[in-house]
């Protein structure tokens, strides 16, 4: 368990995204079947932490997906949680902001989906993506990035005051990993739907986003909200380290359920 | 298969709620290790629809729970989608209204929260209880009731023809089933958070809720809407009828993949 550290981004610390191999698998039992088995073990403690959260009904998980296109955050969302009911868990997907959304602060959207007491909410992209699209695309300058960079660990530092836990995961894929997973989807007519020229288009500028992640990683990653990197060319080890993760972190929560009522006792019900 | 169709509630046709035994169990199977199976591979069998469901990304399936308390629709949630990923099933709970939602419409903060396309949504109560408490409370007339039927007939036809198929279930259990499942929580002090004061106030009022969703429920059961009762006495027999339900209405949608994208054939990626 204190493998997870290793991962984590320190504050204040320099940080190369390159030093972290996305192929590594440390987390990953050698034999497949006992990969499987992990797994669906940590699926089934996941729920039973996320009842005991719903049950407190008090504090709030927020785990932030993010990652290149293909990196696997709707796979980790499907396997991590293929256990948890859906009572304790909300799934919000960031796309492109619409018209109305972009008539609003970038954090205007998120602040509405936020995790509410007892809830774990997963964020499938963020708004992290205001930081990583712009800047790549030449729309904001270093000011503004860094007027923004501080305007989100100010939200995160509101959501961890008021009760929330924050978890961020970067999935760590490389450039040829992704350039499989993309043929794969080509070469496969029912996994069509799932591809759009535009991932073409971002594969392009694949360097600049990866700087772009990292400094976006060193300038946000807080003692209140830190970034994990999570080594995931090998789907498997990407989400058995993010159940490990998660439960680790619930486990820290202590959560305890709230006393008897003492005004109950003794009551029989008509 | 062809039993579920007992359950529903014809249109315009008489309806009497105690024409069916809360305590029925026909789609149980009579050893309890079958029951657990049958249910994992029902669960199992709807995360598969539900992820055609999201691959289609077209149509909407939208499930209502109602019951009066202890009925077990946190129960129902729990299992029947303990399988399915939270990627595409969105869960809904609807409380007493806020001030918020009272100044608006009672379907404003419904349709707020209706599936999305290639989503489920499960709400867990629902406008209903805006024809059943003011009635049984005594804050509407009979003519305003009329009006909210008419209201809702209309809103659940919008949603069925803009691509949302609707399934209502009431989970009917009796009232000593009631007596036995509240006098648990206050017994079990870990149980306590689960139970208000409240609950035993509104089982005073049991003959005139009883009424109150016979009449809501042959009011509102349309073609394009239906009830269905689900005998709730028996908790597995509830999760079981309502996963083969879900399922049947599924495989009726008949869903089709997108075909694959002629423009994408032969494509490499750099």
């Amino acid at each position: 368990m204190t493998r997870l550290k290793h991962y984590r981004v320190k504050p204040d610390a320099p940080f190369r995204l390159a030093d972290i191999d996305p192929g590594e698998t440390p987390f990953l039992p050698a034999e497949e079947h006992h990969q499987r088995e992990s797994l669906e073990l940590l699926a089934d403690e996941l729920d039973h932490w996320q009842n005991l959260l719903h049950a407190e009904g008090r504090r709030k998980l927020l785990l932030v997906l993010q990652g290149t296109d293909t990196s696997g955050k709707d796979g980790t969302i499907r396997w991590v949680f293929s256990r948890t009911s859906p009572l304790g868990v909300r799934v919000a997907a960031f796309k492109a902001p619409t018209d109305e959304e972009r008539a609003h602060d970038f954090l205007w959207r998120c602040h509405a989906v936020v995790p509410r007491a007892g809830e774990i909410a997963v964020w499938n992209r963020s708004h992290y993506e205001d930081v990583l699209v712009p800047w790549v695309e030449g729309w904001i300058g270093k000011a503004e990035l860094r007027r923004r960079y501080a305007q989100i660990n100010d939200f995160e530092r509101l959501l961890a005051e008021t009760g929330t836990v924050l978890v961020k995961c970067m999935l760590h894929i490389d450039k040829e990993e992704q350039r499989k997973r993309l043929q794969a989807r080509l070469d496969d007519p029912s996994k069509h739907w799932k591809f759009s020229m535009g991932d073409l288009a971002a594969r392009q500028k694949w360097d600049a986003y990866q700087q772009a992640y990292e400094h976006a990683i060193a300038a946000t990653s807080t003692a209140h909200a830190p970034w994990y990197i999570v080594p995931a060319n090998h789907k498997n080890h990407r989400n058995l380290m993010i159940a490990r993760l998660l439960i680790k972190v619930l486990r820290d929560m202590k959560i305890s359920l709230a006393p008897a009522n003492p005004a109950y006792a003794g009551l029989k019900v008509q």
